[in-house]
């Protein structure tokens, strides 16, 4: 799908909106979390919109792939591949999703707490 | 990969150990998480053996993408599709994993807390 003025993700993808980006390819950007949960929260997109995850796997599973290693990837070049990392898409109100274009958390550099506590 | 007598995950997959399967196709098998964090909590494995979801994506990009849509699938079996979940992989020992086979929580049925959250 074709970028969409009014989505964020897209407009940092288009250098729009500044943004403090860490990876780049020719498919994907990553760049840092403005409320970062943990020392590193590093955000992965497709360049392309697609609405979530699910959205995603059915309508460019190449893609979901590329986000995928260019999550691994953030994870080596942040120093915490190996002491621990945590890959997660947030899909629909309960989980708290903001920007409805698939964005992959890439969260680490402390031990982390529970994946989803509440309060 | 073969399948691991010392791997608990692969020892489901067997039929070895008992879980409450919820989701099962030629490659991937989802059964209920023993200590769930939320109404739903689902874990999708690949019946192949990957110690994580790194590996999976260089070692075996397909069944990531199928393991991927057995998560969504999941959530809609679940009814949380709409209301909305979470998916993700921990790797490694700041983000808890346990079982080194590639697994993806699927966690839902009420709003989640934080991503990380310590303490």
């Amino acid at each position: 799908m074709s970028a969409r003025a009014d989505c964020l993700f897209c407009r940092i993808v288009a250098g729009e909106i500044p943004a403090t980006i860490v990876h780049s390819n020719d498919v994907t950007v990553a760049f840092r979390d403005i409320n970062p949960q943990a020392p590193t929260h590093v955000l992965v997109v497709p360049r392309e919109h697609h609405a979530n995850a699910a959205a995603l796997a059915e309508e460019s599973p190449e893609l979901l792939v590329e986000v995928m290693r260019a999550g691994a990837a953030v994870a080596e070049r942040e120093g915490i591949a190996d002491s621990g990392y945590r890959l997660l898409f947030n899909t629909g109100p309960d989980a708290g999703q903001t920007v409805f274009h698939a964005h992959l958390h890439v969260i680490g550099g402390e031990p982390l707490g529970g994946m989803a506590q509440v309060g």
